[in-house]
Protein backbone atom coordinates (compact mmCIF):
# COMPACT_ATOMS: atom_id res chain seq x y z
CA UNK A 1 0.00 0.00 0.00
CA UNK A 2 1.60 3.31 -0.84
CA UNK A 3 1.30 6.06 1.66
CA UNK A 4 0.49 9.69 0.69
CA UNK A 5 4.39 10.10 1.63
CA UNK A 6 5.73 7.31 -0.50
CA UNK A 7 3.61 8.61 -2.86
CA UNK A 8 4.59 12.30 -2.74
CA UNK A 9 8.46 11.25 -2.83
CA UNK A 10 8.09 9.48 -5.89
CA UNK A 11 6.38 11.87 -7.54
CA UNK A 12 9.56 14.50 -6.74
CA UNK A 13 11.59 11.96 -8.79
CA UNK A 14 8.98 11.70 -11.66
CA UNK A 15 9.41 14.99 -11.90
CA UNK A 16 13.05 15.33 -12.11
CA UNK A 17 12.92 11.88 -14.20
CA UNK A 18 10.82 13.68 -16.99
CA UNK A 19 12.37 14.94 -20.07
CA UNK A 20 12.90 16.82 -21.85
CA UNK A 21 11.86 19.54 -19.48
CA UNK A 22 13.49 22.28 -21.08
CA UNK A 23 15.76 24.74 -18.99
CA UNK A 24 15.80 21.94 -15.78
CA UNK A 25 17.70 19.57 -14.47
CA UNK A 26 16.17 16.64 -16.04
CA UNK A 27 16.80 12.40 -16.98
CA UNK A 28 19.19 13.99 -19.79
CA UNK A 29 20.48 17.45 -18.14
CA UNK A 30 22.61 18.56 -15.48
CA UNK A 31 23.13 22.21 -14.53
CA UNK A 32 26.83 23.29 -13.50
CA UNK A 33 26.10 22.97 -9.96
CA UNK A 34 22.59 21.42 -9.47
CA UNK A 35 22.67 17.38 -10.78
CA UNK A 36 20.57 14.89 -10.60
CA UNK A 37 21.63 12.93 -8.24
CA UNK A 38 21.03 16.14 -5.80
CA UNK A 39 17.48 16.12 -6.72
CA UNK A 40 17.55 12.49 -5.87
CA UNK A 41 19.53 13.00 -2.33
CA UNK A 42 16.43 15.74 -2.27
CA UNK A 43 13.70 13.93 -2.34
CA UNK A 44 14.78 11.21 -0.25
CA UNK A 45 15.99 13.11 1.99
CA UNK A 46 12.31 14.87 2.20
CA UNK A 47 10.41 11.97 3.31
CA UNK A 48 10.52 12.68 6.65
CA UNK A 49 8.55 15.43 6.54
CA UNK A 50 6.83 14.34 4.13
CA UNK A 51 5.70 11.53 6.68
CA UNK A 52 4.96 13.96 9.18
CA UNK A 53 2.31 15.60 7.28
CA UNK A 54 0.67 11.74 6.21
CA UNK A 55 0.19 11.29 10.16
CA UNK A 56 -1.42 14.67 10.71
CA UNK A 57 1.21 16.86 11.79
CA UNK A 58 0.83 20.72 10.95
CA UNK A 59 1.41 21.92 7.52
CA UNK A 60 4.38 24.30 9.28
CA UNK A 61 6.32 21.86 10.93
CA UNK A 62 6.09 19.12 8.70
CA UNK A 63 7.49 21.41 5.84
CA UNK A 64 10.02 22.89 7.77
CA UNK A 65 11.00 19.19 8.15
CA UNK A 66 11.00 18.32 4.73
CA UNK A 67 13.03 20.97 4.16
CA UNK A 68 16.00 20.28 6.76
CA UNK A 69 15.73 17.10 5.19
CA UNK A 70 15.93 18.22 1.35
CA UNK A 71 18.69 20.60 2.16
CA UNK A 72 21.17 18.04 3.39
CA UNK A 73 22.69 17.69 0.12
CA UNK A 74 25.27 20.00 -1.67
CA UNK A 75 23.24 20.88 -4.58
CA UNK A 76 21.46 23.59 -2.26
CA UNK A 77 17.92 24.17 -3.42
CA UNK A 78 16.37 21.59 -4.92
CA UNK A 79 12.35 20.86 -4.33
CA UNK A 80 11.62 23.66 -1.91
CA UNK A 81 8.62 25.00 -4.50
CA UNK A 82 7.47 21.76 -4.96
CA UNK A 83 7.12 20.75 -1.18
CA UNK A 84 5.48 24.12 0.03
CA UNK A 85 2.72 22.37 -2.65
CA UNK A 86 3.20 18.51 -1.38
CA UNK A 87 2.88 19.67 2.41
CA UNK A 88 -0.72 20.35 2.09
CA UNK A 89 -1.81 17.98 -0.83
CA UNK A 90 -0.33 15.02 1.59
CA UNK A 91 -1.93 16.54 4.80
CA UNK A 92 -5.24 16.64 2.48
CA UNK A 93 -4.74 13.12 1.14
CA UNK A 94 -5.18 11.55 4.62
CA UNK A 95 -9.26 12.40 4.33
CA UNK A 96 -9.88 12.67 0.47
CA UNK A 97 -7.55 14.11 -2.06
CA UNK A 98 -9.68 17.38 -3.72
CA UNK A 99 -10.02 21.20 -4.15
CA UNK A 100 -12.33 21.24 -1.41
CA UNK A 101 -9.83 19.10 1.40
CA UNK A 102 -6.62 21.36 -0.21
CA UNK A 103 -8.30 24.31 0.60
CA UNK A 104 -9.53 23.61 4.34
CA UNK A 105 -5.90 22.20 5.30
CA UNK A 106 -5.12 25.85 3.99
CA UNK A 107 -7.55 27.96 5.85
CA UNK A 108 -6.57 26.11 8.56
CA UNK A 109 -3.18 26.89 8.71
CA UNK A 110 -2.42 29.22 11.97
CA UNK A 111 0.78 31.72 13.09
CA UNK A 112 2.76 28.76 14.27
CA UNK A 113 2.60 27.38 10.45
CA UNK A 114 3.84 30.49 9.36
CA UNK A 115 6.77 30.68 11.45
CA UNK A 116 8.11 27.13 10.28
CA UNK A 117 7.75 28.04 7.33
CA UNK A 118 9.76 31.42 7.62
CA UNK A 119 12.48 28.89 9.83
CA UNK A 120 12.52 26.48 6.89
CA UNK A 121 14.55 29.92 4.70
CA UNK A 122 17.32 29.41 7.30
CA UNK A 123 18.06 25.88 5.58
CA UNK A 124 18.45 26.41 2.22
CA UNK A 125 18.92 29.83 -0.02
CA UNK A 126 15.54 30.12 -2.02
CA UNK A 127 15.65 32.67 -4.85
CA UNK A 128 12.97 35.00 -4.48
CA UNK A 129 11.97 38.88 -5.52
CA UNK A 130 11.88 41.70 -2.72
CA UNK A 131 8.97 41.97 -1.63
CA UNK A 132 6.84 45.03 -1.14
CA UNK A 133 7.83 48.17 1.11
CA UNK A 134 5.30 47.09 3.23
CA UNK A 135 6.37 43.49 3.71
CA UNK A 136 9.96 44.19 4.20
CA UNK A 137 10.26 43.37 7.82
CA UNK A 138 8.31 40.02 6.73
CA UNK A 139 10.91 39.13 3.93
CA UNK A 140 11.52 35.26 3.62
CA UNK A 141 15.15 35.64 3.28
CA UNK A 142 15.23 36.92 7.01
CA UNK A 143 13.96 33.78 7.84
CA UNK A 144 13.53 32.92 11.44
CA UNK A 145 14.86 36.59 12.34
CA UNK A 146 11.36 37.49 10.86
CA UNK A 147 8.92 35.55 13.06
CA UNK A 148 8.70 37.98 15.88
CA UNK A 149 7.26 40.81 12.88
CA UNK A 150 5.16 37.82 11.96
CA UNK A 151 4.20 37.15 15.16
CA UNK A 152 3.62 40.89 15.87
CA UNK A 153 1.05 40.86 12.91
CA UNK A 154 -0.62 37.62 13.63
CA UNK A 155 -0.27 36.77 10.14
CA UNK A 156 -1.26 32.76 9.39
CA UNK A 157 1.00 30.75 6.49
CA UNK A 158 -1.96 31.42 3.98
CA UNK A 159 -2.11 35.13 4.57
CA UNK A 160 1.99 34.93 4.14
CA UNK A 161 0.35 33.11 0.53
CA UNK A 162 -2.33 35.56 -0.16
CA UNK A 163 0.31 38.30 0.32
CA UNK A 164 3.06 36.71 -2.02
CA UNK A 165 0.81 36.56 -5.20
CA UNK A 166 0.92 37.44 -7.68
CA UNK A 167 4.40 37.15 -8.72
CA UNK A 168 4.84 33.57 -7.56
CA UNK A 169 2.38 30.77 -8.67
CA UNK A 170 3.24 28.67 -5.93
CA UNK A 171 1.39 30.87 -3.27
CA UNK A 172 -1.24 30.99 -5.81
CA UNK A 173 -1.78 27.37 -5.76
CA UNK A 174 -2.55 27.95 -2.39
CA UNK A 175 -5.28 30.82 -3.38
CA UNK A 176 -6.78 28.88 -5.65
CA UNK A 177 -7.34 25.74 -4.56
CA UNK A 178 -4.42 24.27 -6.24
CA UNK A 179 -5.99 24.91 -9.59
CA UNK A 180 -3.00 24.04 -11.61
CA UNK A 181 -1.81 21.25 -9.79
CA UNK A 182 -5.09 19.61 -9.87
CA UNK A 183 -5.29 20.63 -14.05
CA UNK A 184 -1.97 18.55 -14.54
CA UNK A 185 -3.03 15.59 -12.44
CA UNK A 186 -5.85 15.62 -15.48
CA UNK A 187 -3.45 16.12 -17.90
CA UNK A 188 -1.19 13.03 -16.70
CA UNK A 189 -4.69 11.16 -16.57
CA UNK A 190 -5.54 11.82 -20.23
CA UNK A 191 -2.30 11.47 -21.61
CA UNK A 192 -1.43 7.86 -23.47
CA UNK A 193 -1.25 5.51 -20.61
CA UNK A 194 1.04 3.28 -22.56
CA UNK A 195 3.93 5.94 -22.72
CA UNK A 196 6.42 6.40 -19.76
CA UNK A 197 5.18 8.45 -17.13
CA UNK A 198 8.62 10.34 -17.53
CA UNK A 199 7.47 10.89 -21.32
CA UNK A 200 3.73 12.05 -19.73
CA UNK A 201 5.23 14.08 -17.32
CA UNK A 202 7.49 16.00 -19.58
CA UNK A 203 4.35 16.78 -22.13
CA UNK A 204 2.51 18.33 -18.79
CA UNK A 205 5.12 20.27 -18.08
CA UNK A 206 5.27 22.03 -21.50
CA UNK A 207 1.58 22.58 -21.23
CA UNK A 208 1.73 23.81 -17.91
CA UNK A 209 4.99 26.60 -19.04
CA UNK A 210 2.66 27.35 -21.95
CA UNK A 211 -0.13 28.45 -20.25
CA UNK A 212 1.44 31.01 -17.68
CA UNK A 213 5.17 32.45 -17.75
CA UNK A 214 6.66 31.20 -15.49
CA UNK A 215 7.15 33.30 -11.66
CA UNK A 216 10.65 31.71 -11.23
CA UNK A 217 11.94 32.97 -14.29
CA UNK A 218 10.13 36.52 -14.09
CA UNK A 219 12.02 37.16 -10.88
CA UNK A 220 15.35 35.93 -12.28
CA UNK A 221 15.52 37.11 -15.77
CA UNK A 222 12.81 39.19 -16.09
CA UNK A 223 9.20 38.99 -17.45
CA UNK A 224 10.10 39.43 -20.82
CA UNK A 225 12.16 36.07 -20.65
CA UNK A 226 9.28 34.29 -18.65
CA UNK A 227 7.07 35.47 -21.58
CA UNK A 228 9.34 34.28 -24.30
CA UNK A 229 9.89 30.88 -23.07
CA UNK A 230 6.17 30.63 -22.14
CA UNK A 231 5.11 31.99 -26.16
CA UNK A 232 8.11 29.38 -27.22
CA UNK A 233 6.28 26.32 -25.16
CA UNK A 234 2.85 27.36 -26.51
CA UNK A 235 4.20 27.32 -29.98
CA UNK A 236 6.03 23.61 -29.54
CA UNK A 237 2.13 22.38 -28.06
CA UNK A 238 0.61 23.86 -30.74
CA UNK A 239 2.36 21.63 -33.41
CA UNK A 240 2.28 18.92 -30.95
CA UNK A 241 6.03 19.14 -31.16
CA UNK A 242 6.61 16.56 -28.43
CA UNK A 243 5.72 13.83 -31.25
CA UNK A 244 6.06 15.47 -34.42
CA UNK A 245 9.39 17.38 -33.63
CA UNK A 246 11.01 16.02 -30.52
CA UNK A 247 14.35 17.46 -31.64
CA UNK A 248 12.67 20.87 -31.50
CA UNK A 249 11.93 20.55 -27.81
CA UNK A 250 15.41 19.24 -26.79
CA UNK A 251 16.76 21.92 -28.49
CA UNK A 252 14.67 24.50 -26.52
CA UNK A 253 15.87 22.30 -23.47
CA UNK A 254 19.30 23.06 -24.52
CA UNK A 255 18.87 26.46 -25.33
CA UNK A 256 17.63 27.63 -22.03
CA UNK A 257 19.70 26.00 -20.22
CA UNK A 258 22.86 26.75 -21.89
CA UNK A 259 20.81 30.62 -21.17
CA UNK A 260 20.41 30.25 -17.35
CA UNK A 261 16.67 30.28 -17.61
CA UNK A 262 14.84 27.34 -15.45
CA UNK A 263 11.17 27.61 -14.98
CA UNK A 264 11.58 25.97 -11.35
CA UNK A 265 7.49 26.94 -10.33
CA UNK A 266 6.44 25.07 -13.39
CA UNK A 267 8.33 21.87 -12.50
CA UNK A 268 6.78 22.56 -8.78
CA UNK A 269 3.34 22.45 -9.79
CA UNK A 270 4.05 18.95 -12.24
CA UNK A 271 5.60 17.60 -9.11
CA UNK A 272 1.72 18.14 -7.38
CA UNK A 273 -0.06 16.98 -10.35
CA UNK A 274 2.03 14.22 -10.44
CA UNK A 275 1.03 13.82 -6.74
CA UNK A 276 -2.35 14.05 -7.01
CA UNK A 277 -2.53 11.55 -10.20
CA UNK A 278 -0.61 8.72 -8.40
CA UNK A 279 -2.85 9.34 -5.27
CA UNK A 280 -5.99 8.77 -7.74
CA UNK A 281 -4.53 6.28 -9.09
CA UNK A 282 -4.74 8.16 -12.53
CA UNK A 283 -1.08 6.94 -13.43
CA UNK A 284 0.46 4.40 -12.33
CA UNK A 285 3.91 3.29 -12.19
CA UNK B 1 21.34 13.44 9.36
CA UNK B 2 21.97 10.50 6.83
CA UNK B 3 19.93 6.88 8.37
CA UNK B 4 21.50 4.22 6.88
CA UNK B 5 18.03 3.27 5.76
CA UNK B 6 17.80 6.85 3.85
CA UNK B 7 21.42 5.99 2.74
CA UNK B 8 20.16 2.74 1.63
CA UNK B 9 17.38 3.83 -0.79
CA UNK B 10 19.77 6.80 -1.94
CA UNK B 11 22.40 4.19 -3.23
CA UNK B 12 19.52 2.40 -5.22
CA UNK B 13 18.99 5.61 -6.63
CA UNK B 14 22.10 6.52 -8.00
CA UNK B 15 23.16 2.85 -9.00
CA UNK B 16 20.03 3.16 -11.71
CA UNK B 17 21.10 6.79 -12.40
CA UNK B 18 24.75 5.82 -13.28
CA UNK B 19 25.03 5.77 -16.98
CA UNK B 20 26.43 4.15 -19.32
CA UNK B 21 25.78 0.95 -17.24
CA UNK B 22 26.40 -1.64 -20.19
CA UNK B 23 23.32 -3.76 -20.59
CA UNK B 24 21.09 -2.71 -17.77
CA UNK B 25 18.22 0.06 -17.04
CA UNK B 26 20.19 3.45 -16.29
CA UNK B 27 19.70 7.32 -16.39
CA UNK B 28 19.90 7.35 -20.61
CA UNK B 29 18.18 3.77 -20.80
CA UNK B 30 15.02 1.80 -20.65
CA UNK B 31 14.46 -1.83 -21.18
CA UNK B 32 11.48 -2.72 -23.17
CA UNK B 33 8.33 -3.58 -20.00
CA UNK B 34 11.48 -2.15 -17.28
CA UNK B 35 11.85 1.29 -17.20
CA UNK B 36 14.09 3.49 -15.31
CA UNK B 37 10.41 5.49 -13.39
CA UNK B 38 10.02 1.78 -12.26
CA UNK B 39 13.47 1.81 -10.06
CA UNK B 40 12.45 4.91 -8.85
CA UNK B 41 9.53 3.77 -7.57
CA UNK B 42 11.18 -0.07 -6.14
CA UNK B 43 13.50 2.31 -4.18
CA UNK B 44 11.04 4.47 -2.74
CA UNK B 45 8.84 0.92 -1.85
CA UNK B 46 11.59 -0.40 -0.40
CA UNK B 47 12.44 2.28 1.93
CA UNK B 48 9.75 1.10 4.96
CA UNK B 49 11.95 -2.55 4.96
CA UNK B 50 14.94 -0.58 4.45
CA UNK B 51 14.07 1.55 7.99
CA UNK B 52 13.02 -1.36 9.85
CA UNK B 53 16.65 -2.71 9.29
CA UNK B 54 17.72 0.22 10.61
CA UNK B 55 15.87 -0.37 13.84
CA UNK B 56 17.16 -3.51 14.16
CA UNK B 57 14.61 -5.97 13.23
CA UNK B 58 15.25 -9.69 11.95
CA UNK B 59 17.54 -9.74 8.88
CA UNK B 60 14.77 -12.03 6.82
CA UNK B 61 11.54 -9.91 7.98
CA UNK B 62 12.96 -6.38 7.17
CA UNK B 63 14.49 -8.33 3.37
CA UNK B 64 10.72 -9.64 3.04
CA UNK B 65 9.39 -6.22 3.52
CA UNK B 66 11.47 -4.14 1.65
CA UNK B 67 10.96 -6.58 -0.97
CA UNK B 68 7.34 -6.74 -1.00
CA UNK B 69 7.16 -2.70 -1.01
CA UNK B 70 9.91 -2.99 -4.12
CA UNK B 71 7.75 -5.13 -5.67
CA UNK B 72 4.38 -2.34 -5.47
CA UNK B 73 5.32 -1.19 -9.04
CA UNK B 74 4.58 -2.69 -12.82
CA UNK B 75 8.45 -3.69 -13.92
CA UNK B 76 8.65 -6.40 -11.72
CA UNK B 77 11.71 -7.40 -10.28
CA UNK B 78 13.85 -4.13 -9.86
CA UNK B 79 16.22 -4.46 -7.17
CA UNK B 80 15.72 -8.16 -4.88
CA UNK B 81 19.22 -8.97 -5.76
CA UNK B 82 20.40 -5.21 -4.24
CA UNK B 83 18.26 -5.20 -1.32
CA UNK B 84 19.70 -8.87 -0.10
CA UNK B 85 23.03 -7.14 -0.10
CA UNK B 86 22.03 -3.58 1.92
CA UNK B 87 19.36 -5.54 4.80
CA UNK B 88 22.49 -6.87 6.19
CA UNK B 89 24.47 -3.60 5.39
CA UNK B 90 21.99 -1.66 6.88
CA UNK B 91 21.83 -4.13 9.80
CA UNK B 92 25.79 -3.51 10.70
CA UNK B 93 25.44 -0.23 10.35
CA UNK B 94 23.90 0.12 13.28
CA UNK B 95 26.96 -0.26 15.01
CA UNK B 96 29.91 0.19 12.48
CA UNK B 97 29.84 -0.40 9.22
CA UNK B 98 33.03 -2.80 8.37
CA UNK B 99 33.65 -6.27 6.98
CA UNK B 100 33.53 -8.12 10.53
CA UNK B 101 30.13 -6.38 11.69
CA UNK B 102 27.99 -7.50 8.66
CA UNK B 103 30.21 -11.05 8.75
CA UNK B 104 28.49 -11.18 12.16
CA UNK B 105 25.13 -10.16 11.32
CA UNK B 106 25.29 -13.15 8.39
CA UNK B 107 26.26 -15.76 11.36
CA UNK B 108 23.44 -14.64 13.20
CA UNK B 109 20.70 -15.37 11.09
CA UNK B 110 18.06 -18.07 11.53
CA UNK B 111 16.04 -20.64 10.40
CA UNK B 112 13.19 -17.72 10.61
CA UNK B 113 15.31 -15.67 8.48
CA UNK B 114 15.67 -17.91 5.67
CA UNK B 115 11.95 -18.89 5.83
CA UNK B 116 11.37 -15.43 5.13
CA UNK B 117 13.53 -15.04 2.73
CA UNK B 118 11.63 -17.52 0.74
CA UNK B 119 8.55 -16.30 1.71
CA UNK B 120 10.31 -12.73 -0.85
CA UNK B 121 9.92 -14.92 -3.65
CA UNK B 122 6.08 -15.15 -3.63
CA UNK B 123 5.87 -11.36 -3.98
CA UNK B 124 7.88 -10.54 -7.24
CA UNK B 125 9.30 -13.36 -10.25
CA UNK B 126 12.75 -13.61 -9.58
CA UNK B 127 14.76 -15.05 -12.27
CA UNK B 128 17.04 -18.05 -10.37
CA UNK B 129 19.18 -21.23 -12.49
CA UNK B 130 17.88 -24.88 -11.46
CA UNK B 131 19.10 -26.05 -8.24
CA UNK B 132 20.92 -29.26 -7.79
CA UNK B 133 19.07 -32.04 -7.35
CA UNK B 134 19.61 -32.18 -3.42
CA UNK B 135 18.33 -28.91 -3.11
CA UNK B 136 15.05 -29.34 -5.53
CA UNK B 137 12.61 -29.38 -2.55
CA UNK B 138 14.09 -26.22 -1.62
CA UNK B 139 14.24 -24.40 -4.84
CA UNK B 140 13.58 -20.43 -3.88
CA UNK B 141 10.80 -20.55 -6.79
CA UNK B 142 8.76 -22.46 -4.72
CA UNK B 143 8.74 -19.43 -2.41
CA UNK B 144 6.82 -20.13 0.66
CA UNK B 145 5.87 -23.50 0.01
CA UNK B 146 9.64 -24.24 0.66
CA UNK B 147 9.60 -22.85 4.20
CA UNK B 148 8.46 -26.49 5.60
CA UNK B 149 11.20 -28.44 3.51
CA UNK B 150 13.57 -25.92 4.91
CA UNK B 151 12.53 -26.02 8.75
CA UNK B 152 13.25 -29.43 8.88
CA UNK B 153 16.63 -29.46 7.25
CA UNK B 154 17.25 -26.54 9.86
CA UNK B 155 19.17 -24.45 7.48
CA UNK B 156 19.32 -20.72 8.32
CA UNK B 157 19.92 -17.76 5.71
CA UNK B 158 23.43 -18.13 5.72
CA UNK B 159 23.37 -21.92 5.44
CA UNK B 160 20.73 -21.20 2.07
CA UNK B 161 23.36 -18.60 0.89
CA UNK B 162 26.07 -21.25 0.97
CA UNK B 163 24.57 -23.14 -0.75
CA UNK B 164 24.17 -20.40 -3.65
CA UNK B 165 27.53 -20.31 -4.26
CA UNK B 166 29.50 -21.05 -6.94
CA UNK B 167 26.71 -19.73 -9.09
CA UNK B 168 25.49 -16.39 -7.57
CA UNK B 169 27.57 -13.65 -7.10
CA UNK B 170 25.18 -11.80 -4.41
CA UNK B 171 25.46 -14.96 -2.45
CA UNK B 172 28.81 -15.11 -2.59
CA UNK B 173 29.44 -11.31 -1.01
CA UNK B 174 27.36 -13.42 2.26
CA UNK B 175 30.12 -15.82 2.47
CA UNK B 176 33.10 -13.54 1.41
CA UNK B 177 32.29 -10.63 4.34
CA UNK B 178 30.88 -8.58 1.00
CA UNK B 179 34.40 -8.46 -0.54
CA UNK B 180 33.46 -6.69 -4.03
CA UNK B 181 31.16 -4.57 -2.39
CA UNK B 182 33.94 -2.68 0.46
CA UNK B 183 36.18 -2.93 -2.64
CA UNK B 184 33.53 -0.91 -4.48
CA UNK B 185 33.16 1.39 -1.96
CA UNK B 186 37.00 2.02 -2.07
CA UNK B 187 36.86 2.33 -5.61
CA UNK B 188 34.08 4.93 -5.18
CA UNK B 189 36.23 6.72 -2.81
CA UNK B 190 39.77 6.78 -5.80
CA UNK B 191 37.39 8.45 -8.03
CA UNK B 192 37.84 11.56 -8.39
CA UNK B 193 35.86 13.45 -6.09
CA UNK B 194 34.64 16.37 -8.67
CA UNK B 195 33.13 14.26 -10.71
CA UNK B 196 29.47 13.60 -10.76
CA UNK B 197 28.57 10.16 -8.75
CA UNK B 198 26.51 8.87 -11.33
CA UNK B 199 29.92 9.32 -13.87
CA UNK B 200 31.60 7.20 -10.48
CA UNK B 201 29.11 4.84 -10.55
CA UNK B 202 29.36 3.87 -14.06
CA UNK B 203 33.12 3.43 -13.63
CA UNK B 204 32.62 1.23 -10.77
CA UNK B 205 30.30 -0.16 -12.64
CA UNK B 206 32.15 -1.00 -15.23
CA UNK B 207 35.55 -2.51 -13.16
CA UNK B 208 33.26 -5.13 -11.54
CA UNK B 209 32.26 -5.80 -14.41
CA UNK B 210 35.40 -6.41 -15.98
CA UNK B 211 36.97 -8.47 -12.67
CA UNK B 212 34.37 -10.96 -12.92
CA UNK B 213 31.69 -12.11 -15.11
CA UNK B 214 28.10 -11.38 -14.23
CA UNK B 215 26.42 -14.66 -12.55
CA UNK B 216 22.93 -13.53 -13.93
CA UNK B 217 24.07 -13.13 -17.38
CA UNK B 218 25.39 -16.57 -17.23
CA UNK B 219 22.23 -17.91 -15.94
CA UNK B 220 20.37 -16.57 -18.47
CA UNK B 221 22.16 -16.20 -21.27
CA UNK B 222 25.34 -18.82 -20.82
CA UNK B 223 28.65 -18.71 -19.11
CA UNK B 224 30.50 -18.02 -22.87
CA UNK B 225 28.01 -14.72 -22.98
CA UNK B 226 28.78 -13.69 -19.39
CA UNK B 227 32.45 -14.21 -20.23
CA UNK B 228 32.18 -12.43 -23.15
CA UNK B 229 30.76 -9.36 -21.47
CA UNK B 230 33.41 -9.14 -18.58
CA UNK B 231 36.40 -9.72 -21.33
CA UNK B 232 34.68 -6.31 -23.50
CA UNK B 233 34.37 -4.27 -20.35
CA UNK B 234 38.06 -5.35 -19.48
CA UNK B 235 38.90 -3.93 -22.41
CA UNK B 236 37.22 -0.82 -21.88
CA UNK B 237 38.49 -0.67 -18.97
CA UNK B 238 42.38 -1.13 -19.62
CA UNK B 239 41.90 1.47 -21.60
CA UNK B 240 40.34 3.84 -19.66
CA UNK B 241 37.55 4.24 -22.46
CA UNK B 242 34.90 5.85 -20.58
CA UNK B 243 37.32 8.93 -20.55
CA UNK B 244 39.40 8.43 -23.98
CA UNK B 245 36.46 6.45 -26.21
CA UNK B 246 33.39 7.27 -24.21
CA UNK B 247 31.23 6.26 -27.47
CA UNK B 248 32.71 2.93 -27.67
CA UNK B 249 31.22 2.07 -23.94
CA UNK B 250 28.01 3.82 -25.15
CA UNK B 251 28.06 1.19 -28.21
CA UNK B 252 28.81 -1.58 -25.78
CA UNK B 253 25.54 -0.11 -23.56
CA UNK B 254 23.12 -0.42 -26.57
CA UNK B 255 24.39 -3.65 -27.59
CA UNK B 256 24.05 -5.41 -24.50
CA UNK B 257 20.26 -3.70 -24.16
CA UNK B 258 19.89 -4.56 -27.66
CA UNK B 259 20.64 -8.28 -27.19
CA UNK B 260 19.18 -8.76 -23.65
CA UNK B 261 21.81 -8.65 -21.82
CA UNK B 262 21.92 -7.38 -18.23
CA UNK B 263 24.23 -7.70 -15.83
CA UNK B 264 22.11 -7.40 -13.00
CA UNK B 265 24.51 -8.92 -10.27
CA UNK B 266 27.17 -6.58 -11.23
CA UNK B 267 24.50 -3.67 -10.56
CA UNK B 268 23.41 -5.16 -7.26
CA UNK B 269 27.01 -5.39 -6.06
CA UNK B 270 27.35 -1.84 -7.12
CA UNK B 271 24.60 -0.61 -5.26
CA UNK B 272 26.23 -2.15 -2.04
CA UNK B 273 29.23 -0.23 -2.77
CA UNK B 274 27.37 3.02 -3.15
CA UNK B 275 25.63 2.44 -0.02
CA UNK B 276 29.35 1.49 1.89
CA UNK B 277 30.23 4.89 0.61
CA UNK B 278 27.66 6.91 1.61
CA UNK B 279 27.71 5.43 4.93
CA UNK B 280 31.72 5.69 5.48
CA UNK B 281 31.03 9.86 3.50
CA UNK B 282 33.74 8.43 1.66
CA UNK B 283 31.65 10.04 -1.62
CA UNK B 284 29.19 13.00 -0.83
CA UNK B 285 25.72 13.76 -2.79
Amino acid sequence: MRTPARNAELALLLEVAGTPKPGNVDRHRDLEDLRFEHFLAGAVGAREGLELAGDGAAVGAAFERAVAGMAEQGGGNTQFGSLLLLVPLVRAAREELAQPTVEAVCEDTTVADAADFYRAFDRVDVFVGDPPADMEPLDVRRGSDAVPALEDRGLTLLDVMERSVPGDDVAREWVTGFERSFAAAERLADADPDAPVTKRTAAVFLSLLADRPDTLVATRSGEAVAREVSDRAAELLERDALETDPDAVETFADDLVARGVNPGTTADVTAAGLFIALEREAIAV
